[in-house]
């Protein structure tokens, strides 16, 4: 009986575990094995309604190209678990158990998966876990659907660009277009009157979101630059709400007739064109070659080692990234000071000076290049800032070390005279 | 004729301008002056019924606790502007012309005023202004409302902190609760089977989410504790969704009679307790001094002053604040492994070099430096990276400068002997 397989988990202390055994099982399934394959996941908030979508997916896939795909009216919806609650309900990676197999406008059989991820900002994710989830997905799939709330908000761009280029820094690549296709998917549209459901709406908003200006500030073309460079295709999809029966009643248990008939009409439009067999970036490239089901298994291994090897970045939020970036700035700066300063009074050009009095300097240039560090605004609170005040300190004492030896130097000098 | 007016304006190019002409105007109104004030205000994303809500406030206000405070079923929603429509319609700050008076329970006259603000996170405003318009929203309101759709997220909960630490660094003080009060107010709430709707099922949600728990983790535990140092007072309301009539149609303008019956009842019991007169946050306190009207007509100015001066770190998102603090700590361990080499070949315990050795091994050094620097994963892309590779060169071509002058100093003594 197949079913969702957990293929990474998340421990209490915020780490992951690649579920390798498991994850072998599927992509080395007889159905799959040596196919070519396609992966397709879904990403985004937690309790968004994505593993709800997924169950369409199945259906679809299933139902192989049918009409009637979607199912009868008094159905319940099953299969990836979907359920109310606002507290997060998916953890970490769940793969689909079988490869659906579809076939390609030349004849080839490729092996079509399935993947639901953990929503990303429940309050008890850490952001590398988020970061690393949602990186990771990118990495390995296909086409990535990002399941977003309302509309395209900048915030939007900016976790994807940030989660994107943290899964970049995996590949250690630069090249352009690492990432297949994104396609952005915007539930609950409300301005239906203004800009219609659908692909055709969504490239609206696209085009109005992304579009890149002269002389656009700084922080909003970085975001749509790196983000181009990142994805070959990028797309969106307006689906409209699916009726206050399905998100505001415990009992929903997905039948087609407690769903509002717009959101249905989208579905059927949405869905299918997820898995058109002509869409070329329907297929998993790695280094601009197609990849099998187990040639995938192996960048699966290879990209969660990198993750776990400590050797990237440590993601972090909006705060404690600048309050980072603010203290290691004050501290350059306040570094600098010192070093400037002591070589005024005991640069190579300077005389020898008495030790008490290169102590009595030293003092001096430090105090004052501490309050320097102190007095420069920076985020993050008293608490941050006296680590990075402490490795000031500790770094001055060493060029302290490093003046007393030059002075002691000369002092040879003026002893011989 | 009472209605909105724009007081702080944001330019094409991403500055604001505070109107003090039109701020004075409604500080000093003669039913406010020298009075004791009040400050409601509502922050969050646009297009998320931000002003829809605020003229309901208007009503209340306007009503003076009377039961029927909601207005007539058919009588079309007027007041700050709302309206359909993806795009931003709020730009900068807008206050309501006219004070309103409440009487506290001892008897004192208060005059209450009303703030809307421009949604953050559209794809226009850059993150200078939504932490400015965020952060002095926070520094002049004795109330927030934090308008927020669906759940409280860990995103909002890393933008909040982020916006009020961006605040709390423009006053300098890191004293205890700079601000007063915080209610997340949490549209849309889709789980109302399992947390009811109001205040309670908000405290629920609430304490589920800002709890600080032994060994949480670091990402989780500094947004919380920032928060609670930076607030007296934070609480948490769940608000029903308002009907697919009001979000997903052209024609509606407001009326009542298209609302669903669910929102009306929470904003009946929401909009009261907001304006309570017992609540000892109301007043708006600077200092833990109750403050007049005139005084926060000061305070606004000192703010936009401060925030207009350049003295604070910018703001920036998480992925280019990322860029720039790994590409300061790669620079810092880069310049560190610079001096560190060349302290041990050419230190002042080392003998005096020929200064084409030195040249030779600066170059060396300079390379090695360099490289370290080039191979540090960082993010932000090729094009940043650059220019902070190119500070740390200049640096090195100054250290280089300092070393040849010791060098040059041992010479001397060379000669000497
Ligand atoms: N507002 C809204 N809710 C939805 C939608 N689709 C499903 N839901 C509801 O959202 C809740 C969470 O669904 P689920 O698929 O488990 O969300 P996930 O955490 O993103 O996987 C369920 O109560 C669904 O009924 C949608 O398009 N809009
Ligand atoms: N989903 C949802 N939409 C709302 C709600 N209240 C108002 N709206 C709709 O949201 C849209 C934007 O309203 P507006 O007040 O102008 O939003 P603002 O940009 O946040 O000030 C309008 O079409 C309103 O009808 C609500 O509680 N939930
Ligand atoms: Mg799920
Ligand atoms: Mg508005």
């Amino acid at each position: 009986e197949p079913g969702p397989v957990q293929i990474v988990s998340i421990t209490e202390d915020h780490k992951f575990i690649l579920d390798e055994k498991k994850l072998k099982e599927i992509l080395y399934h007889h159905k799959a094995r040596e196919k070519k394959v396609a992966l397709v996941s879904i990403a985004g908030d937690f309790r968004k309604g994505k593993s709800f979508l997924l169950d369409f997916f199945l259906r679809y896939l299933r139902a192989k190209d049918a009409k009637d795909w979607m199912g009868k009216e008094n159905e319940p919806l099953r299969g990836f678990d979907w359920r109310g609650g606002a507290a997060r309900h998916t953890t970490g990676m769940i793969m689909w158990s079988e490869p659906f197999l579809m076939s390609m406008p030349d004849g080839e059989e490729v092996a079509v998966l399935l993947m639901d991820t953990q929503g990303t900002f429940d309050s008890n994710s850490t952001v590398f876990v988020n970061a690393f989830i949602f990186a990771l997905t990118l990495l390995v799939s296909s086409v990535t659907v990002y399941n977003i709330m309302h509309n395209l908000q900048e915030d939007n761009l900016q976790h994807l660009s940030f989660f994107a280029e943290y899964g970049v820094l995996a590949i250690d690549a630069y090249q352009t277009s690492p990432f297949q296709q994104l396609t952005f998917l915007i539930r609950d549209w409300q301005f239906e009157y203004e800009t219609p459901y659908g692909f055709a709406g969504g490239e609206t908003v696209l085009s109005e979101r992304l579009i890149i200006r002269p002389n656009q500030h700084h922080d909003l073309e970085l975001v749509r630059s790196r983000l181009r460079q990142c994805f070959r295709k990028v797309n969106c999809f307006l689906m409209p709400h699916p009726g206050l029966k399905v998100t505001n009643r415990r009992d929903f248990d997905g039948k087609l007739e407690d769903i509002e008939q717009d959101f249905k009409d989208q579905l059927d439009k949405f869905v299918p064109d997820l898995f058109r067999s002509d869409n070329v970036n329907f297929v998993k490239e790695i280094n601009g070659e197609q990849i099998t089901s187990t040639q995938l298994f192996e960048y699966f291994r290879t990209y969660c080692a990198i993750f776990a090897s400590g050797d990237l970045p440590s993601p972090k939020a909006m705060l404690e990234a600048t309050a980072e970036a603010n203290n290691l700035a004050a501290k350059a700066v306040s570094k600098e000071f010192y070093i400037r300063a002591m070589e005024q009074h005991c640069g190579g050009d300077r005389p020898y000076i008495h030790p008490s009095q290169l102590e009595a300097l030293h003092n001096e240039v430090r105090r004052q290049s501490l309050e320097k560090f102190r007095v420069a605004r920076k985020m993050g609170g008293e608490q941050l800032s006296q680590t990075y005040q402490q490795d000031l300190d500790n770094e001055i004492s060493e060029l302290y070390g490093n003046y007393k030896k030059h002075n002691d130097s000369k002092n040879v000098f003026a002893f011989s005279r």
